[in-house]
């Protein structure tokens, strides 16, 4: 992992990384020494453009005790593309114009390869985040795409926590994947999601299958949670990570 | 109102009255001179058999920094009983036991005439109470049955937030009635209520017409509520009524 840049915000230490051909960000406590757990913040890809949003996020992370750390989605961002990813996005659009139903294939196509690249990429990550000397386990993972969150969740064992954005366009498998959850999860829901059909949310929501899991709607559509949703997100993580 | 008994528990004071021929208990803080906003709690009647869960309750009110009240429901305790009342529950029961529909006419006969007689006793209560020295407005209502805290939210303006202990049995009338709640609401709903139906508790959070309302849902049974649910409904409290 290089450090490409490093700068303050507030009493936050944001330092830009490369992992390979991964960008990613890392947000430490400014003035503390002591080793915090970490957050993993997941995003729908495009971190230039999701920026403001998630050092937001990141800044009340840090706030809460935690240090906080994304990494770009592949076949966005400034990341090579790939023709299948972009095929699959035409025809979700295509079909979101036309009113044609969102066929499984589409969503298949459209999140799969995305999970089956993504998760590896997470975990290298998280190999050298823990190697820091100012981050320790346990970890969390907070954000969307709730798919790769899902996956992340069963297949990585430091994973100790879960707040996940509830979201459509979950593939089968995934679904079925979800039954095998068992951290304590804390999902997001905004109840008038423009995007995002509410009755599978809620769907997924039943299959997980942890003990604690709690489900927190709020009203407003996608990009409309409330700032008390975060801050009792960060209180669930620290009923889990500390 | 007279109050007939006092007691101290830690730092809150304890105190049982009756208006009338309505028994109730009044919590306010032990140690402090100042006037604090006021929380309704509500039950499903019986306040001998709720009493320790409703002491729970009002001291975590009192810690979060308000005062808290309740009062017995008609019918309930050792308030003199209704045969239409007896009738009613007599009916509910035999239905769940042969497992029979429970019909709109039991629903109505059970909970329509609870609403009609306890909530215009709860906001004489709410007079009396807004009268003594320690007590100021604005006022929030917490809890059970759901159809008392719907009616009781559209009818009286002082009650300027609620939560609400997500709840099956609610008669067409009241579910028509939430459509004109608009005050703050924070829901809470037991995913595995074992006496409640999920679809039914969905749909009237769906109905409240309020701007910001918020539904927490967690594992368990109707009793199981985390401690930390209980805490976010106050801290719900403290954003909207301080």
């Amino acid at each position: 992992m290089q450090f490409t840049s490093e700068k303050r915000l507030d009493d936050v230490l944001e330092r830009e990384f490369t992992l390979g051909e991964i960008p990613g960000i890392l947000w430490t406590p400014g003035s503390s020494s002591a080793r915090t757990p970490l957050i993993l913040l997941g995003h729908p890809g495009g971190l230039h453009r999701m920026y403001p949003r998630l050092a937001d996020r990141a800044r009340r992370t840090v706030a809460a005790g935690f240090a906080a750390a994304t990494i770009e989605l592949p076949w966005s961002g400034e990341r090579p593309g790939s023709t299948a990813a972009d095929q699959a996005r035409a025809d979700l659009h295509r079909v979101l114009h036309t009113g044609e139903p969102v066929t499984d294939d589409i969503v298949d196509r459209l999140v799969l390869p995305l999970v089956d690249q993504s998760v590896p990429e997470w975990r290298a990550v998280l190999d050298v985040l823990l190697a820091l000397p100012e981050i320790d386990g346990p970890v969390g993972y907070s954000g969307g795409l709730i798919s790769v969150g899902v996956r992340f969740a069963v297949v990585e064992p430091r994973i100790a926590a879960a707040v996940l954005f509830a979201g459509s366009y979950v593939p089968r498998t995934i679904f079925e994947q979800a039954r095998e959850v068992t951290i304590p999860l804390h999902v997001l829901l905004q109840w008038d999601d423009e995007g995002n059909d509410r009755q599978q949310a809620l769907d997924l929501f039943d299959a997980f299958a942890s003990k604690e899991k709690t489900l927190h709607a709020n009203m407003g559509g996608h990009t409309g949670v409330p700032p008390f949703a975060g801050e009792e997100g960060n209180r669930f993580f620290a009923r889990h990570l500390k």
